[in-house]
């Protein structure tokens, strides 16, 4: 695997890797990799000839007073993965070549941007647009893989390829968990023992939707209240939101349809905000 | 000449023509061509083995109020001029396919687009930004082409390639003019007679200031003054803006550097706003 840290020399790679036929697959990611990163990143090797990974804690998508500093970071373990892992390429760019002095540019998906993790963290998804847009242009992938966790995430940048006339064929894929059901995240790393049973509740009211669902309930908003319930009634849970919108432009719906549905939360434990949905 | 309407028809065309090793030039316009357009133009032809103009009257960078509706349009004209200049794809995309029912993305520039014309005319360019991003992915031009006349978008689009980390290179030609000066803008159609007269004296307080400049003159202050008493003293001219900046950050310049400075204007001749500019 060969480690690129300098912008201009990862395009003039990529360059090179794409007009020798290579099929280019970028996986995204902030690092401190688990097993979701890797389902993203053995798919991506199983697709393409030539996988990039990049590791890369965006300064742009934290706002002031959000957890940029204290974000988990293992580089050496991340290389060990990702070599194990058959990736060709990991990328490792500086703030300083990727914001350089006077840096100007930045892209938005207004609206989409707005709601869910955007109400509570404004700023975050103009930062997650500009920087993957960044390096689509950097990698120049055939196709890039994100994980179904961040569910709006993947909405937005959908969008984004497909109203700038991309090229580049994003792929989501499904939530991996630990045993209990905790989805997998970096951020779990900064929960103690306690956090992190108290972090469950997350998923449990997810599920508790899910056995609403089943037994015929439709109405969104009861559906909501009882998991609010849920996650209220554990000490050290704080709820950012809980929603249940349309899974393609994240609109609410006062009524689940099947097929069409997200249910999505996110939960501060602590000061460690987790995300997790499902969808119906 | 080849004449093409839909965007992903223009995509896979670039591919191909990309693939096959040609060198690809993009000319974007919003037709009516001129002698202005002409010389991007050529230069396009003659450094290029593909060369695509497109013509388009983008929506999104018009104000509510402005000249959107009668910006002067003649396709059938442009078409013949394109195919004489020996240009390859003349590319007409329509405003369903470019800005779909449900489009959310924008790229802004900051700073930049809130100076000088952007200060008059807001959202206009993250409306030129948006539509050239769109235009590089659907083209995948090596080049593209614009006029020194628009000196603030092309310093605006060079920052956007640039932050961006985007491959093609931006090539900025000089100001056409017509034989008293003015420069050539589509918009001057759109003048009467006495307001063609009138028009002038943009392009005259721009060779007052050169002339300061060449008598020691170096107080930004003291050449705005006189060539706006210059302007001011026309029946029908109503200044915008006329300003001395730093003709790569467009920051204001208190006194004047050879080399180093963009001295640019925008004047309403009755409803029709003209703007021009020299640099120093």
């Amino acid at each position: 695997m060969k480690i690129i840290r300098l912008i201009d020399e990862m395009k003039k790679e990529m360059v090179r890797r794409r007009s020798r036929g290579d099929c280019i697959g970028l996986v995204p990611t902030m690092g401190y990799l688990h097993q979701g990163h890797l389902s993203l990143i053995r798919e991506s090797v199983r697709k393409n000839s030539c996988t990039v990974v990049s590791v890369y804690v965006n300064p742009t998508q934290f706002g002031p007073g959000e957890d940029y500093e204290r974000y988990p970071r293992d580089l050496d373990r991340d290389a060990k993965i990702l070599t194990d892992a058959g990736v060709d390429y990991l990328f490792i760019p500086s703030n300083e070549d990727m914001y350089p002095t006077g840096y100007k540019t930045y892209v938005e998906v207004h609206d989409l941007q707005d709601v869910m993790c955007g109400a509570s963290r404004p700023g975050h998804f103009r930062g997650v647009c500009t920087v993957v847009l960044k390096l689509f242009h950097i990698t120049k992938p055939h196709k890039a893989y994100f994980g179904q966790k961040d569910a709006q995430q993947a909405v937005i940048l959908k969008k984004m390829a497909d109203d700038l006339n991309m090229e580049v064929k994003i792929s989501v894929l499904p939530i991996v968990r630990e045993r209990d059901g905790l989805a997998l995240s970096s951020r779990n790393s900064l929960l103690n023992p306690d956090q992190r049973e108290t972090a469950l509740c997350l998923y449990q009211s997810l599920q508790l939707a899910e056995k609403l669902f089943e037994q015929g309930e439709r109405n969104s908003s009861k559906i909501i209240n009882l998991m609010k319930n849920h996650i209220k009634k554990k000490k050290g849970a704080h709820i950012d939101y809980v929603v249940i919108v349309n899974k393609n432009n994240l609109e609410s719906m006062a009524k689940i349809r099947k097929g069409e549905t997200l249910i999505a939360g996110a939960v501060y434990i602590g000061k460690v905000r987790l995300i997790d949905n499902v969808v119906i």
